[in-house]
Protein backbone atom coordinates (compact mmCIF):
# COMPACT_ATOMS: atom_id res chain seq x y z
CA UNK A 1 0.00 0.00 0.00
CA UNK A 2 2.73 2.49 1.06
CA UNK A 3 5.22 3.96 -1.45
CA UNK A 4 9.26 2.56 -0.49
CA UNK A 5 10.74 4.87 1.84
CA UNK A 6 13.46 6.68 0.57
CA UNK A 7 13.73 9.51 2.36
CA UNK A 8 13.38 13.14 0.75
CA UNK A 9 14.20 15.95 2.41
CA UNK A 10 12.90 18.82 0.98
CA UNK A 11 9.38 19.47 2.32
CA UNK A 12 8.48 21.24 -1.34
CA UNK A 13 9.66 18.22 -3.27
CA UNK A 14 8.04 15.76 -0.46
CA UNK A 15 4.90 17.43 -0.84
CA UNK A 16 4.93 17.32 -4.74
CA UNK A 17 5.74 13.84 -4.71
CA UNK A 18 2.40 13.49 -2.44
CA UNK A 19 0.34 15.80 -4.12
CA UNK A 20 1.56 13.35 -7.13
CA UNK A 21 0.14 10.27 -5.41
CA UNK A 22 3.81 8.79 -5.50
CA UNK A 23 4.51 9.00 -1.79
CA UNK A 24 1.67 7.80 0.53
CA UNK A 25 3.77 6.72 3.36
CA UNK A 26 3.86 7.53 7.58
CA UNK A 27 6.12 11.03 7.35
CA UNK A 28 8.34 10.39 10.18
CA UNK A 29 12.21 11.54 9.54
CA UNK A 30 10.64 12.60 5.75
CA UNK A 31 11.09 16.64 4.65
CA UNK A 32 14.50 17.31 6.78
CA UNK A 33 14.01 19.38 9.55
CA UNK A 34 10.48 20.89 8.82
CA UNK A 35 7.26 21.32 10.80
CA UNK A 36 5.12 18.76 10.38
CA UNK A 37 0.92 18.53 11.54
CA UNK A 38 -2.08 16.69 12.23
CA UNK A 39 -4.80 17.99 10.45
CA UNK A 40 -8.81 18.33 10.81
CA UNK A 41 -10.88 19.74 8.17
CA UNK A 42 -14.53 20.68 9.08
CA UNK A 43 -17.59 22.43 7.80
CA UNK A 44 -19.62 25.24 8.81
CA UNK A 45 -20.93 25.88 12.25
CA UNK A 46 -18.70 22.66 13.00
CA UNK A 47 -15.77 24.63 12.37
CA UNK A 48 -16.16 27.18 14.56
CA UNK A 49 -16.90 25.09 17.10
CA UNK A 50 -13.91 22.78 17.19
CA UNK A 51 -11.68 26.21 16.99
CA UNK A 52 -13.59 27.32 20.64
CA UNK A 53 -12.48 23.64 21.40
CA UNK A 54 -8.66 24.05 20.51
CA UNK A 55 -8.82 27.61 21.94
CA UNK A 56 -10.20 25.60 25.12
CA UNK A 57 -7.54 23.17 24.93
CA UNK A 58 -4.20 23.84 23.74
CA UNK A 59 -2.83 21.24 25.66
CA UNK A 60 -3.69 18.61 22.66
CA UNK A 61 -5.13 21.12 20.00
CA UNK A 62 -2.20 23.86 19.46
CA UNK A 63 -3.17 25.64 16.55
CA UNK A 64 -0.31 26.30 14.24
CA UNK A 65 -2.45 27.73 11.11
CA UNK A 66 -6.34 28.26 10.32
CA UNK A 67 -7.66 28.26 6.87
CA UNK A 68 -10.31 30.26 5.32
CA UNK A 69 -13.85 28.56 4.37
CA UNK A 70 -13.17 27.12 1.06
CA UNK A 71 -9.91 27.66 0.97
CA UNK A 72 -7.31 24.66 0.88
CA UNK A 73 -4.49 26.94 1.36
CA UNK A 74 -2.25 27.44 4.27
CA UNK A 75 0.00 29.95 3.16
CA UNK A 76 1.94 30.68 6.79
CA UNK A 77 2.74 27.17 6.87
CA UNK A 78 4.03 26.89 2.66
CA UNK A 79 2.57 26.60 -0.72
CA UNK A 80 -0.02 24.11 0.08
CA UNK A 81 -3.23 22.30 -1.31
CA UNK A 82 -4.83 20.83 1.28
CA UNK A 83 -6.82 18.30 -1.34
CA UNK A 84 -3.61 16.33 -1.92
CA UNK A 85 -0.47 17.79 0.24
CA UNK A 86 -1.56 14.61 3.25
CA UNK A 87 0.07 11.15 2.49
CA UNK A 88 -3.37 9.54 3.68
CA UNK A 89 -6.61 10.98 5.07
CA UNK A 90 -9.35 9.50 7.33
CA UNK A 91 -13.01 10.26 6.46
CA UNK A 92 -15.37 10.91 9.09
CA UNK A 93 -19.19 10.64 8.79
CA UNK A 94 -21.44 11.30 11.97
CA UNK A 95 -18.38 10.41 13.91
CA UNK A 96 -17.66 6.81 12.13
CA UNK A 97 -14.39 6.18 10.48
CA UNK A 98 -15.42 5.68 6.49
CA UNK A 99 -12.56 5.45 4.24
CA UNK A 100 -8.74 6.73 4.26
CA UNK A 101 -8.28 7.86 0.78
CA UNK A 102 -4.66 9.75 -0.37
CA UNK A 103 -6.72 12.25 -1.75
CA UNK A 104 -9.93 14.10 -0.69
CA UNK A 105 -10.46 16.85 -4.06
CA UNK A 106 -14.27 14.98 -4.35
CA UNK A 107 -14.68 16.02 -0.56
CA UNK A 108 -13.62 19.76 -0.99
CA UNK A 109 -16.70 21.94 0.07
CA UNK A 110 -16.87 25.63 -0.03
CA UNK A 111 -17.52 25.64 3.55
CA UNK A 112 -15.08 23.56 4.22
CA UNK A 113 -12.23 24.63 7.35
CA UNK A 114 -8.72 22.98 7.86
CA UNK A 115 -6.86 23.48 10.76
CA UNK A 116 -3.25 22.57 11.09
CA UNK A 117 -2.53 21.33 14.59
CA UNK A 118 1.39 20.90 16.00
CA UNK A 119 2.81 17.27 16.81
CA UNK A 120 4.74 15.08 18.84
CA UNK A 121 7.59 15.07 16.25
CA UNK A 122 8.92 18.87 17.18
CA UNK A 123 9.61 17.65 20.85
CA UNK A 124 10.66 14.63 20.36
CA UNK A 125 13.74 15.79 18.08
CA UNK A 126 14.54 17.57 21.05
CA UNK A 127 15.11 15.30 23.26
CA UNK A 128 16.57 13.18 21.03
CA UNK A 129 19.45 15.90 20.52
CA UNK A 130 19.53 16.29 24.12
CA UNK A 131 20.70 12.59 24.49
CA UNK A 132 17.26 11.57 26.20
CA UNK A 133 15.92 8.42 25.35
CA UNK A 134 12.91 8.22 22.62
CA UNK A 135 12.25 4.03 23.49
CA UNK A 136 9.52 3.73 20.65
CA UNK A 137 11.71 5.06 18.20
CA UNK A 138 14.74 3.17 19.21
CA UNK A 139 12.40 -0.14 18.57
CA UNK A 140 11.05 1.50 15.70
CA UNK A 141 7.48 1.50 17.09
CA UNK A 142 4.47 3.66 16.96
CA UNK A 143 4.47 5.95 20.46
CA UNK A 144 1.89 4.43 22.72
CA UNK A 145 -1.58 5.98 23.48
CA UNK A 146 -3.83 6.08 25.76
CA UNK A 147 -7.66 7.68 26.28
CA UNK A 148 -7.73 9.02 29.90
CA UNK A 149 -10.20 9.82 32.37
CA UNK A 150 -8.88 13.68 32.26
CA UNK A 151 -12.04 15.10 30.62
CA UNK A 152 -11.02 18.04 28.14
CA UNK A 153 -13.21 21.86 27.89
CA UNK A 154 -16.07 21.11 26.05
CA UNK A 155 -16.76 23.61 23.08
CA UNK A 156 -20.28 23.14 21.18
CA UNK A 157 -20.90 19.56 20.20
CA UNK A 158 -16.63 19.17 20.98
CA UNK A 159 -15.59 17.02 24.18
CA UNK A 160 -14.52 13.79 25.09
CA UNK A 161 -11.34 12.27 26.98
CA UNK A 162 -7.80 13.82 26.49
CA UNK A 163 -5.82 11.23 24.94
CA UNK A 164 -1.98 10.95 25.57
CA UNK A 165 1.04 9.38 24.57
CA UNK A 166 3.61 8.10 26.86
CA UNK A 167 7.19 7.71 27.02
CA UNK A 168 8.91 5.90 29.60
CA UNK A 169 12.53 6.98 31.16
CA UNK A 170 14.54 7.25 34.22
CA UNK A 171 13.16 9.92 36.67
CA UNK A 172 16.77 12.17 35.92
CA UNK A 173 15.81 12.18 31.81
CA UNK A 174 12.21 12.52 33.11
CA UNK A 175 12.84 15.88 34.58
CA UNK A 176 15.19 16.84 31.70
CA UNK A 177 12.38 16.29 28.89
CA UNK A 178 9.77 18.41 31.05
CA UNK A 179 12.19 20.97 30.71
CA UNK A 180 12.88 20.91 27.38
CA UNK A 181 8.89 20.59 26.33
CA UNK A 182 7.74 23.60 28.43
CA UNK A 183 9.41 25.59 25.70
CA UNK A 184 7.76 23.78 22.69
CA UNK A 185 3.92 24.96 23.10
CA UNK A 186 3.48 24.29 19.79
CA UNK A 187 4.11 20.79 20.51
CA UNK A 188 1.80 20.25 23.19
CA UNK A 189 4.18 21.92 25.63
CA UNK A 190 5.35 20.14 29.06
CA UNK A 191 3.51 16.43 30.19
CA UNK A 192 0.40 16.40 31.84
CA UNK A 193 1.11 13.39 34.03
CA UNK A 194 4.17 10.80 35.33
CA UNK A 195 4.19 8.24 37.26
CA UNK A 196 1.23 5.82 38.07
CA UNK A 197 -0.99 5.55 35.45
CA UNK A 198 -4.20 4.42 37.22
CA UNK A 199 -4.14 8.05 38.76
CA UNK A 200 -5.61 9.48 35.07
CA UNK A 201 -7.77 6.34 34.27
CA UNK A 202 -5.47 3.82 32.61
CA UNK A 203 -5.28 0.06 33.37
CA UNK A 204 -3.29 -1.33 31.65
CA UNK A 205 0.18 0.55 30.40
CA UNK A 206 0.92 -2.38 28.33
CA UNK A 207 -2.43 -2.46 26.61
CA UNK A 208 -2.33 0.86 24.70
CA UNK A 209 -5.99 2.55 23.03
CA UNK A 210 -3.91 3.65 19.96
CA UNK A 211 -0.44 2.57 18.69
CA UNK A 212 2.09 0.12 19.57
CA UNK A 213 2.62 -1.10 23.10
CA UNK A 214 5.23 0.42 25.14
CA UNK A 215 9.02 0.00 25.55
CA UNK A 216 9.55 0.09 29.01
CA UNK A 217 12.53 -0.37 30.88
CA UNK A 218 13.64 -1.15 34.68
CA UNK A 219 13.65 1.63 36.38
CA UNK A 220 11.77 4.06 34.08
CA UNK A 221 8.73 6.27 35.27
CA UNK A 222 5.93 6.42 32.49
CA UNK A 223 5.94 10.15 31.24
CA UNK A 224 2.71 11.31 29.79
CA UNK A 225 1.95 13.86 27.09
CA UNK A 226 -1.16 15.53 25.75
CA UNK A 227 -1.79 13.86 22.10
CA UNK A 228 -2.80 15.31 18.64
CA UNK A 229 -5.18 12.40 18.56
CA UNK A 230 -7.38 14.13 21.09
CA UNK A 231 -9.29 15.94 18.08
CA UNK A 232 -9.92 12.82 16.88
CA UNK A 233 -11.93 11.08 20.01
CA UNK A 234 -13.75 14.50 20.34
CA UNK A 235 -15.25 14.05 16.50
CA UNK A 236 -16.21 10.44 17.23
CA UNK A 237 -17.85 11.66 20.25
CA UNK A 238 -19.56 15.18 18.69
CA UNK A 239 -20.71 12.94 15.17
CA UNK A 240 -20.61 16.02 12.88
CA UNK A 241 -21.83 15.28 9.31
CA UNK A 242 -18.07 15.29 7.53
CA UNK A 243 -14.70 15.29 9.03
CA UNK A 244 -11.35 14.97 7.45
CA UNK A 245 -8.33 14.17 9.09
CA UNK A 246 -4.66 13.25 8.35
CA UNK A 247 -4.13 9.33 9.20
CA UNK A 248 -2.01 8.79 11.91
CA UNK A 249 1.66 9.35 11.25
CA UNK A 250 0.79 10.47 8.10
CA UNK A 251 1.41 14.31 8.74
CA UNK A 252 1.15 17.40 7.00
CA UNK A 253 4.73 18.45 6.07
CA UNK A 254 5.33 22.57 6.35
CA UNK A 255 7.75 25.05 5.42
CA UNK A 256 8.28 25.94 8.55
CA UNK A 257 11.74 24.85 10.28
CA UNK A 258 11.22 22.25 13.41
CA UNK A 259 12.57 24.29 15.97
CA UNK A 260 9.71 27.28 15.65
CA UNK A 261 7.46 25.14 17.34
CA UNK A 262 10.35 26.22 20.58
CA UNK A 263 9.09 29.11 22.11
CA UNK A 264 11.04 31.94 21.08
CA UNK A 265 13.07 33.85 24.05
CA UNK A 266 11.32 37.08 22.92
CA UNK A 267 7.72 35.60 23.05
CA UNK A 268 6.96 35.99 19.78
CA UNK A 269 4.32 33.70 18.34
CA UNK A 270 6.86 31.34 16.22
CA UNK A 271 4.79 30.88 13.28
CA UNK B 1 17.75 31.07 72.87
CA UNK B 2 16.04 32.72 70.13
CA UNK B 3 14.60 36.53 69.88
CA UNK B 4 10.68 36.98 69.68
CA UNK B 5 10.01 36.30 65.75
CA UNK B 6 8.35 39.42 64.78
CA UNK B 7 8.84 40.10 61.25
CA UNK B 8 11.40 42.61 60.04
CA UNK B 9 10.90 43.76 56.68
CA UNK B 10 13.66 45.71 55.35
CA UNK B 11 17.03 43.52 54.93
CA UNK B 12 18.91 46.29 56.22
CA UNK B 13 17.51 46.71 58.91
CA UNK B 14 17.38 42.85 60.20
CA UNK B 15 20.87 42.82 59.40
CA UNK B 16 21.00 45.65 61.88
CA UNK B 17 19.56 44.01 64.75
CA UNK B 18 21.15 40.37 63.94
CA UNK B 19 24.87 42.73 63.78
CA UNK B 20 23.32 43.82 67.44
CA UNK B 21 22.62 40.49 68.78
CA UNK B 22 19.14 40.79 69.22
CA UNK B 23 18.06 38.84 66.51
CA UNK B 24 18.82 35.31 66.48
CA UNK B 25 16.39 33.26 65.02
CA UNK B 26 15.88 31.44 61.53
CA UNK B 27 15.18 33.49 58.89
CA UNK B 28 12.24 32.50 56.93
CA UNK B 29 9.88 34.79 55.85
CA UNK B 30 12.26 38.08 57.13
CA UNK B 31 14.09 40.78 55.34
CA UNK B 32 10.72 41.27 52.78
CA UNK B 33 11.78 39.53 49.34
CA UNK B 34 15.47 39.80 49.66
CA UNK B 35 17.55 36.84 48.46
CA UNK B 36 19.00 34.31 51.25
CA UNK B 37 21.81 32.63 51.12
CA UNK B 38 24.02 29.58 52.45
CA UNK B 39 27.09 30.89 53.87
CA UNK B 40 30.52 28.89 54.14
CA UNK B 41 34.09 30.36 55.14
CA UNK B 42 36.89 28.63 54.80
CA UNK B 43 40.88 29.24 55.22
CA UNK B 44 43.62 29.44 52.32
CA UNK B 45 44.31 26.33 50.48
CA UNK B 46 40.92 24.74 52.19
CA UNK B 47 38.94 28.05 50.50
CA UNK B 48 40.89 27.09 46.84
CA UNK B 49 39.50 23.77 47.01
CA UNK B 50 36.44 24.62 48.37
CA UNK B 51 35.60 27.00 44.96
CA UNK B 52 36.54 24.57 42.96
CA UNK B 53 34.09 21.60 44.96
CA UNK B 54 31.35 24.72 44.12
CA UNK B 55 31.96 25.28 40.38
CA UNK B 56 31.72 21.37 39.64
CA UNK B 57 28.69 20.95 41.50
CA UNK B 58 26.46 23.36 40.57
CA UNK B 59 23.80 22.13 41.63
CA UNK B 60 24.15 21.94 45.38
CA UNK B 61 26.54 24.65 45.31
CA UNK B 62 25.11 27.81 43.29
CA UNK B 63 27.68 30.44 44.02
CA UNK B 64 26.16 33.97 44.45
CA UNK B 65 29.40 35.58 45.54
CA UNK B 66 32.75 34.80 46.64
CA UNK B 67 34.75 36.74 48.73
CA UNK B 68 38.58 38.64 49.06
CA UNK B 69 40.88 37.01 51.25
CA UNK B 70 39.86 38.12 54.83
CA UNK B 71 37.55 40.94 53.70
CA UNK B 72 34.36 39.60 55.93
CA UNK B 73 32.17 41.85 53.16
CA UNK B 74 30.54 40.92 50.25
CA UNK B 75 29.60 44.15 48.43
CA UNK B 76 27.62 42.77 45.61
CA UNK B 77 25.01 41.44 47.61
CA UNK B 78 25.18 44.13 50.25
CA UNK B 79 26.26 46.33 52.98
CA UNK B 80 27.33 42.96 54.99
CA UNK B 81 29.56 42.19 57.77
CA UNK B 82 29.95 38.09 57.39
CA UNK B 83 31.56 38.27 61.36
CA UNK B 84 28.34 39.80 62.59
CA UNK B 85 25.26 39.52 59.88
CA UNK B 86 24.58 36.08 60.50
CA UNK B 87 21.88 35.33 63.01
CA UNK B 88 23.82 32.42 64.04
CA UNK B 89 26.76 30.61 62.80
CA UNK B 90 28.55 26.59 63.02
CA UNK B 91 32.04 26.42 63.72
CA UNK B 92 33.31 23.03 62.32
CA UNK B 93 37.33 21.94 63.44
CA UNK B 94 38.53 19.02 61.48
CA UNK B 95 35.06 18.03 60.49
CA UNK B 96 33.22 18.35 63.69
CA UNK B 97 30.72 20.41 64.80
CA UNK B 98 31.91 22.54 67.89
CA UNK B 99 29.92 25.33 68.63
CA UNK B 100 26.79 27.39 66.98
CA UNK B 101 27.35 30.96 68.06
CA UNK B 102 25.77 34.19 66.84
CA UNK B 103 28.77 36.04 65.97
CA UNK B 104 32.22 34.99 64.78
CA UNK B 105 34.43 37.95 64.93
CA UNK B 106 36.57 36.33 67.18
CA UNK B 107 37.32 33.40 64.52
CA UNK B 108 38.05 35.67 61.83
CA UNK B 109 41.60 35.38 60.19
CA UNK B 110 43.23 37.37 57.21
CA UNK B 111 43.11 34.30 54.95
CA UNK B 112 39.61 33.82 55.42
CA UNK B 113 37.27 33.29 52.26
CA UNK B 114 33.80 33.14 52.48
CA UNK B 115 30.85 31.96 49.88
CA UNK B 116 27.80 32.73 49.51
CA UNK B 117 25.45 30.07 47.84
CA UNK B 118 21.82 30.19 46.72
CA UNK B 119 19.00 28.33 48.78
CA UNK B 120 16.14 26.81 48.23
CA UNK B 121 14.17 29.66 49.60
CA UNK B 122 13.83 31.35 46.06
CA UNK B 123 12.43 28.71 44.11
CA UNK B 124 9.90 27.99 47.02
CA UNK B 125 8.21 31.54 47.02
CA UNK B 126 7.99 30.88 42.79
CA UNK B 127 6.28 27.48 43.55
CA UNK B 128 4.02 29.20 46.33
CA UNK B 129 2.76 32.25 44.03
CA UNK B 130 2.27 29.48 41.34
CA UNK B 131 -0.22 27.92 43.96
CA UNK B 132 1.85 24.53 44.05
CA UNK B 133 1.81 23.11 47.26
CA UNK B 134 4.77 23.08 49.65
CA UNK B 135 3.73 21.15 52.76
CA UNK B 136 6.19 21.51 54.94
CA UNK B 137 5.42 25.27 54.57
CA UNK B 138 2.07 24.75 55.67
CA UNK B 139 2.76 22.01 58.00
CA UNK B 140 4.73 25.07 59.79
CA UNK B 141 7.97 22.02 59.28
CA UNK B 142 11.36 22.36 58.22
CA UNK B 143 11.54 20.98 54.88
CA UNK B 144 13.03 17.08 55.04
CA UNK B 145 16.41 16.46 54.02
CA UNK B 146 18.52 13.26 52.68
CA UNK B 147 21.79 11.85 52.28
CA UNK B 148 21.71 9.79 48.67
CA UNK B 149 23.59 7.50 46.74
CA UNK B 150 24.64 9.52 44.46
CA UNK B 151 28.11 11.42 44.88
CA UNK B 152 29.26 14.69 44.45
CA UNK B 153 32.45 15.72 42.09
CA UNK B 154 35.08 15.39 44.06
CA UNK B 155 37.58 18.72 44.45
CA UNK B 156 40.58 18.28 46.42
CA UNK B 157 40.01 17.29 49.62
CA UNK B 158 36.03 18.18 49.28
CA UNK B 159 33.49 15.19 48.07
CA UNK B 160 30.96 13.21 49.67
CA UNK B 161 27.07 12.16 49.18
CA UNK B 162 25.08 14.86 47.55
CA UNK B 163 22.22 15.76 50.01
CA UNK B 164 18.61 16.23 48.60
CA UNK B 165 15.60 18.05 50.13
CA UNK B 166 12.38 16.67 49.39
CA UNK B 167 8.90 17.68 48.45
CA UNK B 168 5.94 15.64 47.98
CA UNK B 169 3.03 16.75 45.50
CA UNK B 170 0.67 15.54 42.83
CA UNK B 171 2.19 14.80 39.62
CA UNK B 172 1.26 17.51 37.64
CA UNK B 173 2.01 19.65 40.23
CA UNK B 174 5.52 18.52 40.01
CA UNK B 175 5.40 18.55 36.36
CA UNK B 176 5.13 22.44 37.19
CA UNK B 177 7.43 22.89 40.01
CA UNK B 178 10.33 21.14 37.18
CA UNK B 179 9.29 23.69 34.57
CA UNK B 180 9.07 26.85 37.19
CA UNK B 181 12.80 25.73 39.27
CA UNK B 182 14.78 25.32 35.88
CA UNK B 183 14.17 29.29 35.53
CA UNK B 184 16.28 29.58 38.97
CA UNK B 185 19.53 28.16 38.35
CA UNK B 186 21.04 29.86 41.79
CA UNK B 187 18.45 28.31 44.03
CA UNK B 188 19.48 24.77 42.77
CA UNK B 189 17.76 24.48 39.55
CA UNK B 190 15.40 22.02 38.68
CA UNK B 191 15.12 18.70 40.46
CA UNK B 192 17.23 15.87 40.45
CA UNK B 193 15.10 13.38 41.10
CA UNK B 194 11.37 12.35 41.75
CA UNK B 195 9.30 9.27 42.34
CA UNK B 196 11.02 5.85 43.78
CA UNK B 197 13.44 6.93 46.65
CA UNK B 198 15.46 3.38 47.10
CA UNK B 199 16.83 4.53 43.14
CA UNK B 200 18.75 7.78 45.10
CA UNK B 201 19.73 5.25 48.45
CA UNK B 202 17.08 6.55 50.31
CA UNK B 203 15.14 3.53 52.32
CA UNK B 204 13.40 5.34 54.65
CA UNK B 205 11.26 8.47 52.87
CA UNK B 206 9.59 9.05 56.70
CA UNK B 207 13.28 9.36 58.42
CA UNK B 208 15.26 12.11 56.79
CA UNK B 209 18.80 12.20 57.92
CA UNK B 210 18.23 16.23 58.44
CA UNK B 211 14.90 18.64 59.06
CA UNK B 212 11.69 16.81 60.08
CA UNK B 213 9.39 14.31 58.57
CA UNK B 214 8.31 14.82 55.69
CA UNK B 215 4.34 15.43 55.03
CA UNK B 216 2.75 13.28 52.20
CA UNK B 217 -0.64 13.25 50.54
CA UNK B 218 -2.34 10.25 48.83
CA UNK B 219 -1.34 10.54 45.55
CA UNK B 220 1.68 12.59 46.23
CA UNK B 221 4.26 11.33 44.36
CA UNK B 222 8.53 12.80 45.96
CA UNK B 223 10.20 14.98 44.26
CA UNK B 224 14.33 16.20 45.12
CA UNK B 225 15.75 18.85 44.89
CA UNK B 226 19.73 19.09 45.41
CA UNK B 227 20.19 20.84 48.66
CA UNK B 228 22.89 23.27 49.95
CA UNK B 229 23.47 21.23 53.18
CA UNK B 230 25.71 18.91 50.84
CA UNK B 231 28.57 21.21 51.46
CA UNK B 232 28.20 20.44 55.13
CA UNK B 233 28.03 17.16 54.26
CA UNK B 234 31.63 17.62 52.39
CA UNK B 235 32.98 19.54 55.04
CA UNK B 236 32.35 16.32 57.46
CA UNK B 237 34.59 14.53 54.92
CA UNK B 238 37.05 16.93 54.26
CA UNK B 239 37.62 17.19 57.76
CA UNK B 240 39.53 21.07 56.96
CA UNK B 241 41.21 22.51 60.56
CA UNK B 242 38.61 25.55 60.42
CA UNK B 243 35.28 25.73 58.81
CA UNK B 244 32.38 28.40 59.60
CA UNK B 245 28.61 28.22 58.19
CA UNK B 246 25.10 29.21 58.62
CA UNK B 247 23.38 27.32 60.97
CA UNK B 248 20.85 25.59 58.86
CA UNK B 249 17.93 27.89 58.52
CA UNK B 250 19.39 31.08 59.97
CA UNK B 251 20.60 32.35 56.42
CA UNK B 252 22.65 35.42 55.36
CA UNK B 253 20.26 38.04 54.10
CA UNK B 254 21.22 40.23 51.13
CA UNK B 255 19.70 42.77 49.44
CA UNK B 256 18.97 41.50 46.09
CA UNK B 257 15.69 40.87 45.41
CA UNK B 258 14.88 37.35 46.24
CA UNK B 259 13.47 37.68 41.96
CA UNK B 260 16.99 37.76 40.97
CA UNK B 261 17.60 34.27 41.27
CA UNK B 262 15.36 33.35 38.28
CA UNK B 263 17.54 32.91 35.00
CA UNK B 264 16.98 36.55 33.30
CA UNK B 265 15.72 35.67 29.59
CA UNK B 266 18.78 37.75 28.42
CA UNK B 267 20.56 35.02 29.75
CA UNK B 268 22.62 38.21 32.12
CA UNK B 269 24.34 36.60 35.05
CA UNK B 270 21.66 37.82 37.77
CA UNK B 271 23.95 39.05 40.35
Amino acid sequence: MNAPKSVIASPAALRAEIRAGRFTAPTAGQGGEALQANLVMLRGTDAAEFLRYCQANPRPCPLLAVGEPGDPSLPSLGDIDLRHDVPRYRVWRDGELVDEPSDIADLWTEDMVSFALGCSFSFEDALIRAGLPVRHITADRNVPMYRTSLPTRPAGQFSGPLVVSMRAMPAADAIEAISICQRFPLAHGAPVHLGDPSQIGIADIDAPDYGDPPVIEPGDIPVFWACGVTPQAAIVTAKPGLAITHAPGHMLVTDIPASHAERRLTGVHPV
